[in-house]
């Protein structure tokens, strides 16, 4: 009877993070003096609202206690207040506070998904829903949006096509990350249709509602007539309120039934974060201006990236309507290639390098710079999709954003020239 | 094909907390005027270190960001030099910061144990423990230890007859919560030759290692030698620094194919709460004299607890060596129904009542005190142990537990008197 130790076939099977893979290649090039723009990561630059700072410097608690499991009431009845400001009609029982919008998508799988049931997400779609769905046991099977058609919704057909005795859920992120995709209307009511249709559950993560730029509305999927039970909503504070670190999101359903399960989870684990509740209440009310100028902040970033990224021989992006992120298509062979060697490889230099940089806090001669992309090729399920794409975030100062895609450009050309490609070129 | 909205399977299976289960009647007791004891909750009553309270003040960040999956190296390197004090030695990469203790035990068994394994677990235990393994499909099976013999650890026979091909790994809590015991050096040998033998893993959750009251040794799964690969240790710095609320835990182990794996779970799950790490890591260094006068405190909290449980009628419970927990007998028909009894139907009034009670910030009158304990049948897995348990916390400061523990004997001859028992007075 002796074994060897293993690993669980769902730890093998988790993949690792395509936004955080390059990471060490990104430690070795800080080492070696190169200044990394890293669009890569969804982490804002922006500070958190003074109102949320304040709140954290004026704890006055002597005992740092565990919260109710479920969050504090008075968080979730400000979060009843902000809802209502997107015509979201709740009451703080029906919201759930959770360890990040993660752990929401977890708890949300978790309680309503068996081992081998099948989720429909349209793709590219953010990596870590994957790595929930392994967590569960389940499934996911993508409809492909394509970057040639904006990345809008597929026909009805193409989700049927999907649809068997497994299916439980559709997954759908809107504003979307990675592609910047807004939902219209429409498309909205073609979902609501087909969760109504085969009674699904549609699993709705809306943590970048804040962010949409183009005068369209926002859909919720808490809007869809005759599917209230089908609905679970999973939202977070960390990129609205540029608060990532405090670990704040929220599961929302008016199924009584999910909320019932959802919460022996939320048990298990004891409560969320505490300071985090405290930092995330003070942040959602009288922060309306410095919404306001972050809305304008990030849309005039989103134009800066986006007309850059198009003017760049053989590149090209479409829109995006809402959150921070752009996939667009590289003239290159192989994305993840092309993104590792410009960390590993490749540095540029000109009058506007700084002299110096600081890395991990002591001052170094700076050799050069360079981007930091995230890989389209991980945000798809078929290994044959997404080879040429990469996300693009757009967290970086204007200046700082323009630079990264002058340096993009030059990047692309030397990589071809190097390889032999004529890049958009011929 | 239509279907109807089903909760998952593990859903259903996942249990309520016998620590909360009972808190809705603890709110109504508490809006009618009754004065509760809480005896349930393993939440210290001691105040934060004042060294970490005076680190949240002054939080000098102006953007609460992401942290590395792992965690912040400085927090880690903190911790290997405080585990040095307990001759375990590691490096900062061997360490794993997660959201509480809860999130390692929860990322050891997605990690370690496929849908269907077994962990042999000794009982009574740590509830969530259940809830985990069902989150990972995994099966928890118990050795019993009992109240009779002070919950020692049962002979390695007891473990060999549950042991078969689906047998992954032991876990064990040292000390003890719910019971308070603390393996012997021959108990801990014992441990390892078992998990040496049919080369288990052996996750061993060590949160109260700071809370041992009998001189005895305290050995760490850490200690023990030839099984340096299978041990996985579970840590949180909640209990010893009185802060439950910041949510910071640890895995921690030498097996770097394990630590490979549970970071993918790390990475999904994004990053672990920011500002709480900057609380903990302020809590290590410098807070000698902090943890040698808590240490009083819950040395003479004991003694108060036990000495007057065992001195009721009818009641008896071993002295536990560690953690602040014991498992006490009563001289009643249904533990869990005179835990409930206590809290809906039971209070007792005396010239030392208070005549005023502060519930939800409004003072109201009075009616009279009663306690709240967790019943201890929770903790077993066998339905028909531990019906006459409870497990008690000694968290309440010396005078309330002793009013505490005046008041149980009096619920006990009123509930006793009411049922037609005789209780212990046979």
């Amino acid at each position: 009877m002796q074994r060897g130790l293993q690993i669980s076939a769902r730890g093998i099977e988790m993949p690792e993070s395509p936004i955080r893979k390059l990471a060490p290649l990104a430690y070795d090039a800080e080492d070696k003096g190169v200044k990394i723009f890293r669009l890569n990561i969804g982490q804002p630059d922006l500070p958190t609202p003074q109102k949320a700072l304040d709140a954290l410097k004026s704890v006055d608690r002597t005992t740092l206690e565990y919260s109710p499991s479920q969050g504090y009431r008075s968080l979730r009845q400000a979060l009843v207040n902000y809802y209502d400001r997107y015509q979201i009609k709740l009451n703080a029982d029906e919201i759930i506070i959770t360890s990040g919008g993660s752990e929401a998508v977890l708890f949300a799988f978790m309680s309503c998904l068996n081992p081998g049931d099948e989720i429909i997400v349209p793709e590219p779609a953010y990596a870590n829903y994957m790595s929930f769905a392994i967590s569960a046991g389940a499934v996911i099977r993508t409809v492909t949006t394509t970057i040639d058609e904006g990345f809008c919704l597929p026909k009805v057909e193409k989700f049927e096509e999907l649809i068997n005795d497994r299916t439980k859920a559709i997954l759908i992120c809107n504003p979307n990350n990675p592609t910047g995709y807004l939902y219209t209307q429409r498309e909205m009511n073609q979902i609501r249709d087909l969760v109504k249709k085969y009674n699904l559950y549609l699993f709705s993560d809306e943590v970048y509602r804040e962010f949409i730029y183009t005068g369209s509305p926002y859909i919720s999927a808490m809007h869809l007539e005759g599917i209230e039970r089908n609905v679970v909503l999973v939202d977070s504070v960390s990129k609205r309120y540029s608060e990532c670190g405090i670990r704040i999101g929220a599961l929302i359903t008016k199924n009584e039934e999910v909320r019932k399960t959802v919460m022996k989870f939320c048990q298990a684990r004891l409560s969320p974060p505490l300071i985090g509740q405290i930092v995330a209440e003070a942040s959602i009310e009288g922060t309306e201006a410095y919404s306001r100028e972050m809305y304008e902040e990030y849309t005039e970033r989103r134009k800066c990236l986006i007309d850059g990224v198009n003017r760049i021989p053989g590149c090209y992006t479409p829109i995006p309507m809402g959150a921070f992120y752009t996939v667009a298509k590289l003239p290159v062979d192989d994305a993840e290639k092309f993104c590792a060697w410009c960390l590993s490889e490749f540095k540029y230099k000109d009058e506007n390098t700084p002299a110096k940089i600081s890395v991990s806090g002591r001052e170094v001669e700076c050799m050069g710079e360079t981007v930091m992309m995230a890989p389209a090729a991980g945000f798809y399920t078929d290994p044959e999709l997404g080879k040429d794409q990469v996300r693009l975030a757009y967290v970086l100062c204007k200046e700082d954003l323009r630079r990264a895609v002058m340096i993009l450009g030059k990047a692309i050309e030397s990589y071809n020239a190097l390889n032999g490609n004529s890049g958009g070129k011929e």
